[in-house]
């Protein structure tokens, strides 16, 4: 195994337990003292730190479309990119046959790897130490999803757009309630008076509704 | 609402801002303002720190069954058992129609009310605390848990019975080794010198083909 040096200073973080970190890199093609409880912790602490992380920075965003940009976030192929920025291929500790065949670069082991160190990480420094690493592993992640995601919302867009057009403010109105009485889904029109242009969004939030409704508006105009 | 000081004391937590915790308990049926994003962030809390507990406590345990375990305590059905305890209906802010129909006792509504009310203890008042407090919530089922699932490996089972019983120690032995080279899944037989007994079983993990052929012969004995 390459020296395990070099990839403590790639993280910024320094084992007091050297031994824990080689168990992250471990694969179970080796050893059946492998990476996987360690994955299964490190796992959740990721789904964790970046599901505050896209709540802190979307106050606005509901809770379905901050589920789908997590999900993004903590899928096998974003977490097996964080492995090969670290050059994790190199330090893990494979079987012949998976080395062989390839393992080194395979996004599965990568992915699972990255999720193992920081499972380490968590075990041997807190959890303050561990989220700082994951953001600061996540930061470029992070920085292009702002650019994609961060846009303002629908309604306020509508808004501005109106106010420098000397139009009146948008209009949302509920047109009706359908499904379930513990599970209602709202139907919302969004008109602008001196305008033929009307979009209509339903969904389980009303609030979420208006932004379908107002993005339509937005669409057409 | 009732007051939330009684909550309060019965979470063993004092909020600093009573806003965030008003805010856990308010359902979308009443407002566009609701416990559902904090929902997201306490979701993913509490699932790390029960896979953190079951990582801990059961530190010979597979990745396979840690998973099925956590995925036991953190399910509907728990989580709403939470939420009973804490009497947790009684101070939710509900939209008159749900209120109507029962939803101070619908799992689903609990369940999302706890993992709110989570989110935002660990918003007001860190990981520390809210770790705290998820541990304290989980005791009894922790307890229980320990009772059902704590119980010596499989493996370890059979070889004091063999010590036991002035037998031969069991020997385990690969059968063989199918699947894809990356995703391999070793088929282990499990016997005892002296005796007929075996047992047969597979996985993606050799010692977690030991212990299932140790537990056949376990159950044979």
């Amino acid at each position: 195994m390459k020296n395990l040096n070099l990839l403590q200073v790639e993280l910024g973080y320094h084992f007091s337990d050297t031994q824990l970190l080689e168990l992250a890199l471990t694969h179970r093609s080796i050893s059946s003292s492998n990476n996987e409880r360690l994955e299964f912790l490190g796992d959740s602490l990721i789904n964790h730190v970046v599901a505050e992380h896209v709540y802190r920075k979307f106050p606005k965003i509901s809770e379905g479309p901050l589920s789908r940009i997590r999900a993004a976030l903590v899928r096998r192929e974003s977490l097996a990119e964080l492995g090969i920025n670290l050059k994790l291929g190199e330090y893990l500790l494979l079987g012949t046959g998976e080395c062989k065949s390839g393992g080194r670069n395979r996004k599965s082991i990568l992915a699972d790897a990255v999720e193992a160190v920081v499972g380490a990480i968590y075990i041997d420094g807190g959890f303050e130490i561990a989220r700082e690493i994951i953001l600061v592993l996540y930061s470029a992640k992070f920085s292009a999803m702002s650019e994609d995601l961060a846009e303002k919302d629908s309604k306020t867009q509508i808004q501005e757009y109106t106010q420098a057009k000397g139009l009146e403010l948008p209009i949302y109105e509920l047109e009706s309630v359908s499904g379930d009485a513990h599970q209602p889904i709202y139907h919302v029109v969004c008109r602008i008076n001196g305008s033929d242009r009307v979009g209509r969004g339903s969904a389980q939030n009303r609030q979420e509704a208006e932004q379908i409704a107002a993005s339509l508006v937005l669409s057409a105009l």
